[in-house]
């Protein structure tokens, strides 16, 4: 099991690939996001985008299941607790090809809980072509290792 | 039309109710989010959360299907551009009854896109006893009213 301490800073890793789908992008935005440019292709073209994109919480979603799915296995991730500098970059298109990189960017003592450190991700997600479609810093909270010695509680 | 001139810093709007169901939370869970203490009820009875809680993800999905439904629509906007400051604040529980208060927090010109201002709203979403269980500042891309006269164009 990897705890706060376990974790690296600087260390990097790629997740993926994950394709999206035309299917599943229309599916999201149907429940989530019922945009034109997302759910209706003719006004999609019509649009700025000229063609449909994916809704940016897709993108995010399918990011968050990369890192869930293989990199926080195994470890005392123990609550999402944020996410800083959200950016949609560039449009999604369906059937596009994503990875996600991955780096510690720090991990520090939660301020007010004594067994939890927190973890910040720095995350790119980068489409077929290697170019970002979209960038976050997103926050963790790990468990501290049981042998670490406790600190001062608030 | 509401166009980026047409919308207001300072005003505010209460959006939902909207339901969060058992069934709902474990769909959007395993296909995003699988942890733990988001998709198996007995893992989650042990984990410091003491039970099943929504993937942050999935609210903030759910709290953007309300801006796009019940704000959005009759406005100009044309792209979501990012999110700020993303706090999960307190747990979302199977049936929680969730509202979100959106506030239009600036209004500023797109620094590159001639024809394009920056809506900021200040967004908070509420569970049924009024607490505060998420909180971001999302940015909006909004069309300028065509007669607005041209700005520099970068």
């Amino acid at each position: 099991m990897k705890y706060f301490e376990d974790m690296s800073v600087g260390e990097t890793r790629t997740l993926g690939p994950r394709t999206i789908e035309l299917a599943s992008m229309l599916a999201f935005a149907g429940e989530f996001d019922r945009q034109p440019f997302h759910i209706d292709e003719a006004a999609a073209k019509e649009s700025i985008h000229q063609g449909l994109i994916a809704s940016g919480i897709h993108t995010l979603a399918l990011t968050t299941s990369l890192i869930v799915d293989q990199y926080l296995g195994g470890t005392a991730m123990v609550a999402g607790l944020g996410i800083d500098q959200l950016r949609f970059l560039r449009p999604v298109r369906p059937g596009d090809c994503l990875s996600v990189d991955v780096q510690v960017d720090s991990a520090t003592l939660h301020p007010r809980r004594d067994r939890m450190g927190i973890v910040r991700l720095a995350v790119t997600t980068k489409n077929q072509n290697g170019q970002a479609v979209m960038s976050c810093a997103v926050d963790y909270g790990f468990a501290r290792h049981p042998q670490e010695p406790e600190g001062s509680d608030a």
